[in-house]
Formats: structure tokens, C-alpha cells, sequence
């Protein structure tokens, strides 16, 4: 792992920073652009092409991934090393809550300038399963109920927030909700059972 | 919107299939690879900036992505132009549900080697709007329940199903599942309510 002095971040998560603003460009543009976009997706696949060519077999990649402490950095939601993940970074909070402030732009978008449903349900999955993780037990997602109580915005500063409520046997309970400007937009209830999959070795 | 004869796909559908395939070599590189990531984010950037040089006006470009009969291009689920986005296609079946077939990749993963319990969250809230779309009465998703019966796998086909069940008043009802070889992993239950919010024009 090499790190930039400059930005403070490994490769790859600058790397993954720079093909978020791809992605949020392209979004952006749609069919009224007036970009190349024959010249962008040659660029891209010239991209895709030389990390393929360079890429660890996936059992090896599967078995980085999973070492350590749990914390992953490749998840869909906080990775910093996946695209796709806004990302999320979580605060503890001194009622042993976390807490992550994310603003979501037009990839993400579901109704007219506002977060898709699933991607809330994203977000709050992962953020009830970080909390499970940092008060101590961990388990896979068994039921999630998600409530949306108003259009979440795109473009303003989101507070996503998770707690572990209890643990019964194998048996977790967890909840989380997403607020814009101090007002609920969506509550998750989550019932999560401590019988992880075994990890890749 | 121009049409690349060999492919078929409109110039940003193939950006973003490249914008997909950059995500995925990226998400498999991760810190092991022996690929220049200062040298792929340089690359990344310029791409970026030379699309975000001739981006439409964001107002432009929400009143362009909300025209015509309701089926987006964009959103992070089904839409081709989105390169968070698998893409899914949909099918009719005879009983009035709807069918997609989607392999997903590490970009997707949540527990080792499975799909991300957000991501299936994801997958089933969009699958079941679109079930209401196709069924002639769409809403805003107000509750979804995620039943998640086994880990859904990564790099195998999965079938992603919904049909609307019911609408009484404005109160529509919907489920889903996701299934791999023919066992289902995830269910979903959804409770839409049809009041959409004002397109931008």
C-alpha cells in the first residue's frame, strides 16, 4: 500500500475517489452533453484493460480483502476502495451510537432530486451492521424494515446514524434512521443473527 | 443521442459499461495489484474534468432525465446510463410480475463471496416501483420489509422478481424476491403510496 503525502490517501482510494467524479460526470451528462462519449468509454476500457492485466487472481483478492480486524474498505457503502460507496466514515458517539454526514448527488438519485429508496436502505443496512461490529457482536442481516417518513435530498449534507438496542442469544436488534437538516427522512429496524460466513483463506 | 452501430448502445450507455468495467478492476486490484494507481486516478481525473468541462446545467439536465413516460435511464439500479447500476432489464411474465436476470461482482459484496444485504435492499425497492410502473400505478416507497433467507451469492446468475399484489385507495402493496438456482435469498414486502413528487420541468 503506498500512500500520497500530498492527498493523505493509498493508491487505490484515490484512484477510486477520481472514478466516483467518472461516475457523477457521466450521470450528469446523460445524452445532452456535449462530450466524445465514444472517446470517453475508449479511455475507460484502456483503463479497465491495464487493471485487468494487472490483477491478483480473485481467491488471492478474496483473502486480502478479509484479513484483519473486520473493518472492511471494500463495501459498497463505506469502502473507500469501491466506487460506488459514497463513502460513508463513521463517528462513535458517547451513548454508544455512530454517526456518518454523507451528501448524495445525482447517481444516487430515486424520485426527482432526491436519494433512491434503495439506496437509503443501503446505506442503513451497512450502517446497523457497522454498529453491530463496534458494540461487540456482528451478524448477518436476517429482516430489515425501512420506513420512509419524507423524500431524503440530494445535494445537502445527510446524518446517518445507527445503535445496537440488544442482544438475545444469537439474536441482535439494531436501528438506525437518516436526517436532513434535523428532520427524519427514513428509520431502519434491523434483526441480525451472529452466525457470520466463514472468511476466504 | 447518437447510436454506436457495432455495440447498439447509445454513446453513454457505453461509457458507463466502461465506467462499470473500471469499477469492477478496481474493486478486484484493491491495495495487491501491481497497476500505477497514481497513474489510473491521473487518467480518472482527466476524464472527469474533460466531462464536468461540458456538463449541461444541472437544472437541464433533471428536467431531461424526468421526460417521457416514466422509465428512467439513470437511476443507480436499472438505468443503463449509471454506472452504479448493474444494470437491470426487465421482462413481463404472463402473471402480470416482472423478471430480471443479473450476475453481480465484487463490486456488490457484502459478506464474503455474497451480495451486500443493502445491495439486494437496493435491487428489490427498485424492482418492486417498476412492478407498480408496469401494473399503471406508481408511488413513493413509504415501508419495505427485507426478508434475507440465505447469503445471496456473487458471480452466479441471480432472478430478480416483483408483482404488485394490491392497490386500495393510494395505498399500493408489492413484493419481490431475489433467487439463485431456483432457491430464493431474499424476499421483500413494500408498501407504496401513489402520490409522486412534481417532475422537474
Amino acid at each position: 500500500m503506498t500512500m500520497d503525502l500530498q492527498t493523505g490517501r493509498c493508491g487505490v482510494d484515490g484512484a477510486a475517489a477520481a472514478a466516483r467524479r467518472v461516475i457523477d460526470a457521466l450521470v450528469r451528462a446523460g445524452d445532452i452533453s456535449g462530450a466524445d462519449m465514444a472517446g470517453i468509454a475508449d479511455r475507460l476500457n484502456a483503463v479497465a484493460d491495464d487493471l485487468e492485466a494487472q490483477a491478483p487472481p480473485l481467491r488471492d483478492r478474496l483473502v486480502n480483502m478479509w484479513r484483519g480486524d473486520g473493518n472492511t474498505r471494500h463495501d459498497p457503502a463505506a469502502g473507500p476502495e469501491n466506487p460506488i460507496a459514497p463513502p460513508l466514515a463513521y463517528t462513535g458517539r458517547p451513548d454508544g451510537s455512530i454517526e456518518s454526514t454523507v451528501t448524495l448527488g445525482l447517481p444516487y438519485q430515486g424520485p426527482p432530486s432526491s436519494v433512491h429508496g434503495g439506496v437509503s436502505a443501503l446505506l442503513l443496512d451497512h450502517t446497523l451492521g457497522v454498529a453491530n461490529g463496534r458494540a461487540g457482536t456482528s451478524g448477518m442481516t436476517a429482516e430489515l424494515t425501512l420506513r420512509y417518513h419524507r423524500p431524503t435530498p440530494l445535494f445537502e449534507p445527510l446524518t446517518v446514524t445507527a445503535r445496537q438496542v440488544s442482544v438475545d442469544g444469537r439474536k441482535i436488534r439494531t436501528t438506525g434512521a437518516i436526517a436532513a437538516a434535523g428532520r427524519t427522512c427514513v428509520t431502519a429496524e434491523g434483526l441480525f443473527i451472529a452466525k457470520p460466513l466463514p472468511r476466504p483463506r
